[in-house]
């Protein structure tokens, strides 16, 4: 519906055989097209009747480019904790390079180990918005607001257990952080965030 | 600490005698003051000690101004649907217009009466970034996200009663919003919102 | 009981063997027989015993008609934003016809593309009664019920994940809808919906 | 904004001056006017301006009538168990008469006397649509609900202590009925209730 | 440790092997023994080595008898709604038994057919104590409640969906019971019920 | 409706004058009279109407007594923690002696404090059913249970704060408890607990 | 009942005179005593009885020194972000006090200004056992647990707003932080903190 | 990071060639290693490229020691009611032990049976630091916390069902508890209650 924009298919909850039909559909048009919450089996049948799309693993994502689409020069920085909260990154990451934005990852900065994220202050503060990626306190949001004054987008993840509550625990840290400058999206939604800090990165 | 930025003082459990005395401290410097949720027996306590201090009864808030900032351009646009939302509304309102930006308010525009939505939207898509406050259900953020494709702050507010849980039910909705673009404060997090939208509206 | 109603039989926690054995008792008489949440296997039983039993797979509906029922002119309205929502929209359309009244499906208006919706909005006022059933964020109610002025019976579903909370943001948002006219069954319970409306039809 | 109704306004979270001010404005116009959740005082402001406003102090509805309204044949019966649930009743049933609707209040049957209730059957089963008011846990609208073929609309009341979690008990008992035809507002949404079983009895 | 008393392990969370050795090491006394939560695997495990123990497979117990233990005069009612509940309805018979009670159960008498409860009334006033086991609105136990001067223990299940929360809709609505003479185990919890009413019945 | 019953009367919620005009025509008939959750204010209005009305302030309830009730033999153990339960004890001893039983306190055993507890434990034994009333962690019901063999109605309290939750704590620990022969009623109904009790105790 | 140790009282929920006749009783002894949530109006009460009674207001004790007792070398380090949890910031302290602990308090070191925080480090490494007060998204533990390795009690508070749900956000995410090293108490509880760390500073 | 401290490796979440990659680089240094929440299909991988790792099934840990740690004197004390609590029990003596304290286990000591406890005193008040492992109603927290005055770290643990809410009934009591000196961690954190437990065992 909007000029320029890819094509987004969420495929939790759709069999395989709907996902394929819809982007054999989508398929027979310009846009680029991106799937979220792919899995591997959804993977092998959209590959069968497209041979260019590509897969993210871990991000779970399906993306298919029609044209080489020109990166922004401003980036969005993408900071998480650590290897549980990867997939979140992945699917943020790829949602943010198909909407055509330079993305930069720093994946190993969890507040547990404070000097380890204020060695990458550099690369954080030259980012024109920012994404946090967090499970368990979802503290990092707050360390980050306290440090740069970017919009930032915080991403509560389900990565945790027992008082964790399905990512209850972290939604509610960030929503209360006392750093200004951070808003959030619902548990999990990388594509979201991504799709947020798109917006704000091209303004 | 940040150059050209307000001081700013959080009034909510802390006493007339504390408030004052902070903002009397403040008011030896140069910037200018927003002091949020505050009573007007605060501001009485304040008006005192300052004569420029000037209150917001609705919002709340009290603001006193050494320097005439200039606003920017490009505007916020902050939108609700009542007058129950009002207070929200003109926190978010005074802290935006201190923090030096250009303000437009559409308030009367709720989700069960759609047209007066659109008769707006015009004015409403020329914002740089869009604050929407809503209680009750907070279906406003989803309709507007689907008309614009601005970057969209959703406040819930405590607004409503019952199964409404202290503002969670439009909380959760706004989080769960199938609308892309969209990241959410606390609820009745006026100042958060115009904070975010402000640091956006910059860029 | 109620002469001329369908026998009912809801299969979620019953065996295959219950449920059959169930079904071959209802069947030596005379009502058309409808059963909800029942799997494939649960179906495969019964068509053996049964050769006029149809299923809706989507709707994980079996129906048994005995005789054909004459269809209510007036009609009810089932309104949906999206294919996730189609399970809920199929269980409350079988049991809508079962019970005799004539169904129209309004089932790709969303609150993120409002347009859509305002151009349905001539089947929409057509109808007696109204069902909608919405996920995430539940706003397509308020929405709907802003525009029409006819009962809406609204049917959270547990569509979404994190904040979704199993369907419990959509039930808060739908229960603390503004608009006037709404009414709520149980998060995903399409067959109680239609129940309703169907009783409301036929007054 | 829809001809022959009220109109209608909320007072809760509004000021005596605002109430008065809105109503002043109203009663410029032919329609008649109802407002809901008002308390003395500012039923005492009203009085001031218009002599003809009537107070329900149990319901804390205030009603003024510019033309008296031919009311419908068909009743909406009105059940509850008991005086606590009274101030709901009364806001449904202020509602249900400005409305044009003619009420009966069947009021004394709980749960708990079934054979009372069991005694008021016929006028029970007389009504066009019914309401039924219930606090703590709500089992009302079950029993009514297998007694009666009508439609019924819910409401859970916040009376109650401890486990009830301000009407929690009774929502979640309601909405889980395992009695067809009952669909719920929102706890002590007496207006709701009145004004959806208005629109059903004049179908 | 109770003289007289059966031996009693609750299998869910035990492996196969750790339950089958401690019922062969129980099995060297003289005890009745009663195994709760008990799949098919760990019966056939517990048949090998004990060839009297029994199966209940809907209660999912396992009983071995080494003496038969006289029956109570006084009988345990045990009331459900229906076929769904059953599984805690014979949790509880087995359990009642072999505590040496003689039990009544009276499982087709929901609240949405009050009529066929009246009908079963002298049964259930005949009991000297009452186990009412009820899920999604739980209003059973309240409607008994209100019919008889017996001690009530109420079983809430976890049966329903939605809303229900896991027993949740239950388990409140029955803590919140206004008829008089009604206490609440565990959701689900057969087992205690019996336990409970078993220490009543023999008093 | 019960002969030999008291009349009572919840005061929460009602008004002065309603209060003191139902125990007005209560006090016309035979029956003792109980008002639970009565304030000063009500107590002074009803004594001036009836001169023999006697007010446990503590408690908060109003006895009327008639004639002398034979008390049980067996009695009713209540037993508690601390001063702050004692609200609801003293609801409890009220209820239970004006039903006619005789009546036991032990009210200064917490689980902190195991061997007092010990200490008191004949008397305990000695009562044919046992009142737990526990705020905070409730423990105090799981150690009693496994310590006797008689029924045991465990009253969760709302004395606490934070994590609390209103009672929330004590009422899922009671409601979880490991030992059998415990059921729970809401929380600070110390009424509902004696009304129980009491129908145990008479068996 | 311990040897050395103060006589503790809570006052909230208890009368001024109760209070009062608690501490006269323990005044007869020879321990020093400790009472938390102490109200103005019952420290006025106390001391009239006890001339030595001393008062801090803002975290609400009462303190009478019978034996100046002497202080560990060993430190407790109470660390908080501001002012608004102070009143638990100084019951903590008074408590660490009378139970003879030298404490050290660093007070303005919130999350969003880690900088404020890592110039304070070498007060907080000295310590032997840290107690962190938080309220809002309480990050602060899990940062302070990732740069010592010290034992840490985490208090999170009831300060905030919406979202915060009573101290319920802090308290999940202290519980969830991914440093180790930590432990949580209830919310609010700084004489529970207080306690624990005492102990431990004594080992 | 910490010199002496072994490396720890959560493995949920990660698949088996993540966690056999990282122990790996891991093994590649002198220090000792500990996976936590390890299947056996995870160690089934980490034995092929590991002679010495030794696995604890029911702990579910990974153990690899390159040097045998000196154990303290000092011992810690894991107390837990029953069988469905030992993964638990055994998580935290793994990490306790590879952290170089010495264990002791008291595992069958459930508040039911308070004579078991009474009866292993003399264990327990030797240990300078405790762990109390508790499911269902956690009230084994608070009857040791009141027996002893050492420090108690409690674990909640998820083991129940119904009411119990994954760990929550646990969590909110151990939270409430009345007996001082007690602190919590995360619902079945063995792992990081054993670490608080080693730092102040070695203080
Ligand atoms: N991971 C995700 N989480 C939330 N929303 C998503 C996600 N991925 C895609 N979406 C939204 O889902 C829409 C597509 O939904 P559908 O048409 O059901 O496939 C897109 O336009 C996005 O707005
Ligand atoms: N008791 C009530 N509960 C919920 N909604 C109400 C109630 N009374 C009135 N309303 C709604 O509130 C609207 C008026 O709101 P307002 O314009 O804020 O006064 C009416 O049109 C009704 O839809
Ligand atoms: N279905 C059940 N629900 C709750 N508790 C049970 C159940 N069945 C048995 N129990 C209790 O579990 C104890 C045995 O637990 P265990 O020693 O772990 O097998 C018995 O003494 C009963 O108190
Ligand atoms: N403290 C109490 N908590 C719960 N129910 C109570 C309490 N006191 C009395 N009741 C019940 O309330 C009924 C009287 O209610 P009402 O007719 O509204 O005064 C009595 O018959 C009792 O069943
Ligand atoms: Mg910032
Ligand atoms: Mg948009
Ligand atoms: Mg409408
Ligand atoms: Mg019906
Ligand atoms: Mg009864
Ligand atoms: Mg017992
Ligand atoms: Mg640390
Ligand atoms: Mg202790």
């Amino acid at each position: 519906i909007r000029v320029g924009y890819p094509e987004v298919i969420y495929c939790e909850g759709k069999t395989v055989e709907q996902v394929r039909d819809i982007i054999k559909f989508m398929n027979t048009k310009d846009s680029n097209i991106l799937a979220t919450r792919a899995n591997e089996e959804i993977y092998n049948a959209v590959k069968k009747i497209c041979k260019d799309a590509e897969y993210n693993k871990l991000g779970r994502t399906i993306t298919i480019r029609k044209k080489e689409e020109k990166l922004t020069n401003d980036y969005i920085a993408i900071i998480s904790a650590g290897t549980s909260d990867l997939p979140v990154v992945e699917e943020a990451a790829e949602t943010a390079k198909i909407l055509g934005n330079r993305v930069e990852k720093i994946i190993d900065v969890g507040v547990a180990g404070i000097h380890r994220l204020l060695a990458r202050l550099d690369k954080i503060r030259g980012a024109k918005v920012i994404i946090v990626v967090a499970g368990m306190e979802g503290a990092l949001a707050s360390v980050v607001g306290g440090l740069v004054d970017k919009p930032i987008i915080a991403v509560p993840t389900s990565v945790g257990y027992g008082a964790n509550f399905g990512g209850l625990s972290s939604l509610l840290c960030m929503l209360n952080s006392c750093a200004s400058g951070i808003s959030v999206v619902n548990i999990d939604n990388g594509f979201g965030a991504a799709y947020n800090a798109s917006i704000i990165n091209k303004l």
